[in-house]
């Protein structure tokens, strides 16, 4: 067995093995059966073959039953016949599939006798394994351009009439016999298991990728130097600036807080999973709907953090040299793969409005959603001067039930109004997404603040650790302060207090907050960044990588004379005229 | 004379001979003498040279004093001598200057006998009009990728003691006689003036980049089809979920808010200065404070509301063939350049403290901002549930006064408290650039609804517009609802109005919406779109593009050959030892 393991020499997302390495192998794992992992997995694993997983078609992507690619059985051959019957059919998008996969994972709709037997995975080789020419029947290739991904060969397939063995429909939950008997899966909620893990360690990578950018934004701001605080008191270090230190310490707490929420929730994923072992689903819900909306809460946060942390570098920041950007397009998909974030947060909606009608009949909830009960008997905020992280929670989670009940009631009000069950839903949706994401933001504060709090720091790092959550707490009470003075939970002093209080964090973070981005220990050459470099040296390392532009491989650049000399001639000549 | 307008032939903002068209010719006709216009002008409008302008350095930005490059004048020679001191004073960044100008207008600190006369502007020669080569005392290249301007040569250009003419210095304001006598300018306010003009169209810029942005995923969303709204229903139209019409509507509306306000402000500059022809200054500094901060609320309003409008078209939006991420690279760059953004914001709140202290004073204050002083009156928001455009209006000037207020009051406490003015400052500045920019919101708002109003529209299209301006003032009264709320200017039974009255402005806009975009009147060659194409053609228009990648040139990329069958053949060769 030899190791595949590709990511220490592509640091970003992006290179042709990656979906080899990943989805097609887990797909393997998890959909095949014994004989099926052991042929497949051993021939992936060796790279023997390469393959990737084509699920998202050219006019389809978040709603799985819309898929057009179909499979049929054919009896006689005891083969499955794979067919894309229009243009937007054609799988688009993944990775690897464009120039690099010689074999694929395709999800097809497959038809047994004409009856709709749902998705189903097929391993179908699309290149010939000596010229790597495509098969008989296999359009393939790289669907072009995009925004960031340079090194992926994202592609197209199109199949026509192409037939695979029946071996080659991965049977682990539904099977195919060779006579063309179709067996149900026992449970189909099990394929929520991979999904809901991918999820979780999504939230996680938000994270990481925040805080390489606050690392990078922090350290070069510490170095710049630009514009005076006292007039002719000098140029001061622009981390010195308040509107700087909100930039950059608020992008710092929102990093250190969504990694703390991929830790809690993969801590959730691990839990329920032992008890799926066990065949007890019941908490699969709930896992389900928590990493859906937390998977879009954090993608979110971390996309708009990342163009902050860019912005806060000044000019500078737009530089590929500082690490930024590509930090920006290796990540910001998150807010798309995986499921789409608003539909991810509608799936969370959907479970919070039912504990919400289940409350409301008095029903017991499920512990994650407790707070949409607790929160019913306090209706004013004991926030006080001291900004107590267990009282910052509670707001949150005010916040959050106060948010559902009102989708709900919206809701309510549209059925009453007559519409139809599916027109009061959609009429609904953004205000469901919003209950979803205020559900993320509860989730996330309580995580940070239960892993400061019970964490066995130092004193000295306890402190700061706690600045920094009542900072992420505070950050969010600002930017949404009307849902949380909402029907009078905190007054305008309480916020006035909450601002005052913010102001001081940021000074008292100060001294510290070079230290919390190297606390997050990334060695320079997985930063990349001329901007963010451990030594500070960051002129010279911007100038370095200017000199090394390929354009200035020669002094006078051959487009020089091709076109800018004969162009200057032309006027030369247009004026003796 | 011979036009030199590239535009029309780089649509983007990216193209090396930008800055020769723009601020080289520009700074030449504004800051020249006759004689050096009649010279300098001529040889640049007929490329006979070809030019840019350095002002920005390695180590310094936005603070004009921080600027190291020196210009001694050398009475023997009556030549400037221009020198770059250290690494950081080596411009940076300027367009076309890495490898397509041999003339550059540097900005240098001009040293008469070691007497500091402050930044001046040199037309230096850069490269040999034959060859071409850097000139002697020259290094001069390009900076390398960036996010975006992939055609732009922006460039670095270090000076070791260049000698150019007395004749080079653009003396229409600052002079030097040729024994060397500085004649210090008569009013260096008026250098305001073209950064004002600049800025004022950045405004209007945004507004349309906006309107691309907007009008590609529009019209993809009212092709696209998604998932259903009514189980078994069949799969809608993007355009038909409530959350999709959220994104999309809100910056249909952003858009035309922010194209109306560029026209406001541009017919104030305007205004104004005609005014100054006649030798009128006080209107200057207002305006420099509108358009400073309506420039950083534009650019920022711009910048997320392209990214969401690119989120909007799914997977499919992350294609440069969607023609939004170029958009957004062309354009987010506003957000730093021609004054950083957050600067910008403390420009303009520095008016309005200064108004701030006055009306406390119980002084008049200028027409824009009146604002300041109508709101102390009236502490209870008229909002009924007709939504009446003028009601929005004051709500959002009660916002801006409030914001600006606090920020005031925050600036006087600290100072009570004992801190100096620069620190008392400083920590009020985050609410002071919330304070500008309430302020260019509330100017948005009326920008817009008094071009409604005014406007001599068919009553359909009146009433259309209406419900737009509308969605845009409401769009921002959910969003910074806590504002609206303070002292209880709104309550929350009107924020719920104002919801209820956004979800049904969000339903009735849906028909017109695709109208709405059509209506900017972007070609298809301009939105360079495949997603946002006027005949609909989405899919087809994908998969073209798609073929054209230049990966597909062979059904085997060389890569294959060179790279990719060697390791898996080096796996096979391992697993048979």
């Amino acid at each position: 067995m030899f190791g595949t393991d590709f990511r220490p020499i592509f640091p970003g997302n992006s290179y042709p093995f990656r979906l080899h390495d990943s989805m097609f192998r887990q797909t393997i794992q998890k959909q095949g059966r014994l004989e099926q992992r052991e042929k497949w997995g051993t021939l992936a694993e060796n790279c023997s073959i390469i393959g990737t997983y084509a699920q998202t078609e050219l006019g389809h992507g978040s709603f799985l039953r819309g898929l057009e690619t179909t499979a049929e059985y054919d009896v006689r051959t005891r083969e499955f016949i794979l067919n894309s019957p229009s243009i937007t059919a054609s799988k688009f998008w993944p990775g690897g599939l464009g120039k690099t996969a010689n074999h694929c994972v395709v999800m097809a709709r497959l038809k047994m006798s004409g009856r709709d037997c749902g998705m189903q995975s097929f391993i179908v080789p699309i290149r010939d394994m000596e010229t790597h020419n495509p098969l008989p029947g296999v359009t393939v290739g790289d669907i072009g351009p995009k925004f960031g991904y340079a090194a992926m060969d994202n592609g197209f397939l199109s199949l026509n009439k192409v037939r695979v063995p029946r071996e080659n429909m991965l049977m682990r939950y539904s099977q195919v016999l060779e006579d063309g008997t179709f067996i149900f899966p026992k449970n189909d909620r099990l394929v929520y298991g991979s999904m809901t893990l991918i999820r979780t360690s999504i939230v996680g990578s938000c994270g990481r990728a925040l805080a390489k950018a606050a690392t990078i934004a922090t350290r070069y701001s510490a170095v710049r130097r630009q514009s005076e605080i006292a007039s002719k008191g000098g140029e001061v270090q622009v981390i010195d600036f308040q509107t700087q230190q909100h930039k950059l310490f608020t992008q710092i707490a929102s990093a250190y807080a969504l990694m703390n929420a991929g830790k809690f929730a993969a801590n959730l994923y691990n839990q329920v999973s032992a008890k799926i072992e066990d065949g007890q689903l019941e908490d699969l819900p709930v896992l389900h709907a928590l990493t859906a909306a937390l998977k879009a809460f954090s993608s979110w946060e971390m996309a708009s953090g990342i163009e902050q942390c860019r912005m806060a570098c000044g000019g500078h920041g737009y530089l590929l040299a500082s690490g930024i950007p590509q930090i920006y397009e290796d990540m910001v998909p998150a807010c798309t793969y995986e499921g789409e974030n608003t539909v991810m947060c509608l799936q969370t909606a959907r479970f919070l409005n039912k504990c919400q009608e289940a409350t409301n009949r008095g029903e017991k909830l499920p512990p994650l959603a407790h707070f949409l009960q607790a929160a019913k008997g306090n209706r004013k905020s004991g926030l006080s001067s001291s900004m107590d992280l267990t009282q910052l929670v509670a707001a949150y989670e005010f916040r959050a039930a106060t948010a559902s009940a009102e989708a709900n009631s919206r809701l309510k009000a549209q059925r009453a109004e007559g519409r139809s069950e599916a027109d009061a839903w959609n009429n609904s949706t953004q205000l469901l997404v919003q209950a979803a994401l205020a559900f993320s933001h509860a989730f996330t504060v309580r995580a940070f603040v239960e892993s400061v709090q019970n964490a066995n720091f130092h004193p000295n790092v306890k402190s700061v650790m706690t600045q920094l959550a009542t900072l992420y707490a505070l950050t969010g009470i600002l930017r949404y302060c009307g849902d949380f003075t909402k029907g009078g939970y905190m007054s305008d002093s309480q916020i006035r207090l909450v601002q005052d209080r913010f102001f001081d964090l940021l000074t008292a973070l100060r001294p510290n907050a070079v230290a919390l981005v190297d606390a997050f220990d990334f060695p320079d050459q997985v930063l990349g960044s001329a901007l963010g470099r451990w030594d500070g040296n960051v002129y010279e390392a911007i100038m370095e990588t200017a000199r090394k532009s390929t354009l200035n491989k020669s002094q006078v650049h051959p487009a020089f004379y091709k076109y800018q000399k004969p162009f200057m001639d032309s006027f030369k000549a247009q004026a003796k005229l």
